[in-house]
């Protein structure tokens, strides 16, 4: 029998694509959805696309029926939700992957620095979880996202294409501390479904800009991670630019190089990095490097080069923000923590063009 | 163990939907790609998305391993390719789904009207095949579509359109036999997948516009399946428009509704017809119509209504170009040429947004 | 001394593009902004693009300063607003131009009837004015538009598109009074600067859809511009379609020729009927009919086309829906209304691509 | 009476901006338009929106019409044309501005650097010409561009945006000498009218990639420019990348500030720099900062600011690369080597949206 899912946050770009993903999950299957708002209503009354595949009710938190158990749970959320219910689920036996930034951090303090960027609180609801969550990127913590672990944070689109995109070089000590610089791009649809005035269609159709410059909050989780790799702790100045895209996250990423540090030795050392790692692809420069190549899939592209002029590592990293960026390593992340083969489910090329 | 799979013209966006589906087809797998233009390399070099998934070679006509034979050959080819090569795939066993025009007519004279209409050579170069081959469109011709038969003509991805969303009404005359106007607007992909001034980027970004007004060749299809349903000749006013969208075609169908024609009446008399049909919605007009309902999937959605002001009915009939359109329903052909259910491999709703 | 220009609802679409039309103009100038939101900020915070070219506050309506008295009135602001406050413009000595519903109509029953299509009280605010607005056409009532004249309502923008291109033919009796079919497209900015879901990007980028198809509001002044033309009743059936441009409407227009209507003597008609009109174009079927053609102009393009199949006329209409349709005809009406050439500040290309 | 302008290569996209500019300048006009291709017809045939603005024929080079002499020669063509033909204008007394990279440079060496990353002969043509040709970027060579001055090397688009953003803070000694970033996302008119692969519709439009990852040409005149400011040497890496946009350019520019630079003293720095270019807009980080503002227009608005995180300088730079990026430059230089306002018939602030 097929292990039982619940989406909170059904109604939105995140609940959607692991909606999507499930219909044809071997294993699992939804069997409730929730949302705080547009609820009452099938969910392909929303998304009429999902007519005839999923045709669930959305249920509002306070329909009893929200309260049925599952054994896994998907808090499409934003921050500040999952915190204060995940307890109850993982009370009941649930595992629970969150999509916020509420559990991606072990502790209190590293939380408040999280929380301090984005004007929340920064006491966190459920510090007692805080020890138990895992940070959901499987290139890295792999070995830790096993089926005795019951809680996942989910990574943050921009800080997955960083991440994967600069780990190898600076955990083989490849690369200086500093400066690293995070030149990102991401389409609209990592912003939400939530309609909004720049991304109101004439708004947005032919302009590009960069936004939050005073600091983006997915810098905490890639400093975190970079710094754990490198060994000292790292800083870098992330630059967050939005392009008329749907789908896709193209982060160009620069850090300088050490002595003796050539193109070929850094190919070399993502391949080995990534070697276990079946949705990183490791590509030279001779190669194609848009986002179009991994709309619709969850894998990850990365193009890396050295500037020989410059010595500056240059790493072209994309991703589907939707996908590797969102709900596809949410699933990836369920597949490991149930004990499934990690692409089960999501051995899928993504459709062109 | 699966049916060995041959695409001819493997290197277009018709070549390319049909491989994406049969990777996750259970009965079908493809062997060997062939092509005109772009040989000599992986499939995966064209499509990059394709990576790890299908890797198999493009080979030139000319190459000896394009002529290993095949269960099934798809022949995603321009008019006249499919006419000079078919037989002999016909006699070497193989089931042979065209994508042209080739074999979408049974007689010499409606092929040489078709023909001349796109500025060819009215002589059928293999007219002996024609009394063989079966017009693709499961909806109208399922009984037909069975698996002693050997050869199928794809339909136009206009002509689906509009077929499907003005039978019904011909065949229960419940409209006049004049006028009847369809005003079709397509997405860019259906020009395919070479660069053309009018669709580089700069030129149709912003832009739609109607083009051949002197006469598009899908209205032949359509004339000829609408005057069959409604036992007498029909012709139509047809136009082709074309808008910044990738995939996807909206259908504007009008006809005159006869007496006591209400919408009701339109409904069922549609909801009847195609109550076999998987992949037909019927709607009426207070649900969404948009092409990114359908977009990535096989299905038609059609608003039926009647516009009471003027008595005229009037259908908005959505598809993916580059399904239903055409590897959709492709693929739909060939699991009915083989005996396999209608919808296998091709329950997927789609990707949204 | 340039005559001194107010604009009421000057922080939307259709108060910026009166604004760009007014900074170029010889002989009028702003003088004062006046919107119901997004208040008390030079309208260059709004629309960086106007900083050092207009940066004049947007005053509250409550403003003192929104009081001061003009030359001439913009009102663009939605239904319902203009019918209240008109009169005391007019009776302060201004001309306005309105460009809602709320003046297009020159009696209350006319009125009411359009009024019901939006679900507004049909009852209209200041019924004493009905007598002496008049519909800002130019093309058709050029010679009512005079120096004496003091109030215009200013056309819908699907109307204009219409109307253009169909009037002809019935003014000269070239067509039948039924069946008339206008299956319009617009671009997105028609529907205003406000954030809705339909048009968020990811919503709409590669989706097209109909949408109110109970009923449009712009029929009203269609049917009754060509049925004043055609010297009886038309009905006609519209379709209001959106696709995923910016500015442009592309309307294809359908009625059935009369007995000996010929394509050259439709273009005869046309070019005859629109000799004097500087903003129309008229072409043959050979020609290029694209919005992007007259994007950024106030010009209409018609293609005039008889489908000698069906016996058909063809118009496909297109105009920049924010400047033929919308601004671009105000200030059309307001050079008319103050006796200065037809075209002065208004004779430019547009920018291509 | 005006000057006479000839346009050579007036069929491509930088032909076309400079025709748009030209119709409305009041000491200027068009006399002859000659191209390499598409010739024999009138240039409105080729841009139907300057149907009534612009009927002149474009003449085949070896048209005798194309030899009429002209007071000022635009050259919108490719590399290498330039070198050849303008000593023969230049005889003639026309004063010459090239779009290419012809007469970016002063000496031989200079030219066979750049020449060699494009693959091009490294000697150049007219060598004699290259001392006495200007760098056409006026806010920083002004002074140079005069009345007795006659052949200007137009800057390359990405250059304008790079150099405006980041020469301020070099001239100032502000920023250390590396690394420097230069991250540079363009929209697709920028890669010319001619139809290509990757800038087709389906595959542009949800699409991003980086390009000419071993180096572009551009690069050349950056660091020029650059060093000439800073007083030593600058190497920078510079990362082109294509978006699905028409218009604009977005670089965002690195660098490591000195001690004790703050953001106010970064901005005071600027805004004195540019306190005489009235095309340039030095920004805080709390304004916008998108393409949309300059689209249209020929400004560079520059947001500029510290990241006090990591002590970088970063500068979002915005242009509209068909303007300031290229025909709006060159007629602020013919401006200047006319004597005339250097913002004659440059300021207009766009359309928006």
């Amino acid at each position: 029998m097929k292990r039982s899912v619940k989406i909170v946050g059904a109604g939105g770009y995140g609940g959607l694509g692991i909606i999507e993903l499930l219909l044809s999950h071997p294993e699992a299957q939804i069997t409730s959805l929730v949302a705080a708002t547009e609820t009452g209503m099938p969910i392909s009354a929303l998304y009429p696309h999902l007519s005839g595949f999923c045709d669930l009710p959305v249920l509002a938190t306070t329909d009893p029926g929200a309260d049925e158990p599952a054994d896994i749970v998907f808090m499409a959320t934003p921050d500040g939700v999952a915190m204060k219910t995940a307890g109850t689920y993982l009370d009941g036996g649930a595992k629970v992957i969150d999509y916020s930034g509420d559990f991606r951090f072990n502790t209190t303090d590293a939380y408040a620095d999280y929380a301090s960027r984005i004007g929340r609180d920064p006491q966190h609801a459920a510090p007692h979880l805080l020890p138990q969550t895992i940070y959901g990127l499987p290139e890295l913590h792999r070995d830790r996202l096993t089926p005795d672990r019951m809680l996942v944070g989910n990574p943050g689109c921009f800080a997955v294409s960083c991440i994967l995109g600069l780990v190898p070089a600076f955990a083989e000590r490849l690369v200086e501390a500093a400066p690293v610089i995070c030149d990102c791009k991401t389409g609209v649809s990592g912003a939400g479904k939530k309609a909004a005035a720049i991304h109101h269609y004439p708004a947005r159709y032919d302009n590009m800009n960069a936004y939050r410059l005073s600091g983006h909050q997915h810098v905490c989780e890639v400093e975190r991670e970079l710094s754990a790799a490198a060994g000292q702790p790292i800083r870098l100045t992330f630059t967050a630019q939005v392009v008329p895209v749907c789908r896709g996250i193209l982060s160009t990423l620069y850090a300088v190089t050490g002595a003796g540090v050539t193109t070929d030795k850094l190919l070399d050392c993502y391949r080995e990095y990534y070697k276990a790692s079946p949705f990183v692809r490791v590509l030279d420069r001779s190669r194609d490097s848009g986002t179009a190549h991994v709309r619709g899939s969850n894998f990850c592209n990365l193009v890396v080069d050295r500037d020989d002029r410059t010595g500056m590592l240059r790493v072209v990293s994309c991703i589907d923000n939707l996908m590797k960026g969102q709900a596809g390593s949410a699933l990836q992340n369920m597949n490991l923590l149930c004990g499934w083969p990690e692409t089960m489910g999501l051995l899928r090329p993504g459709a062109y063009p």
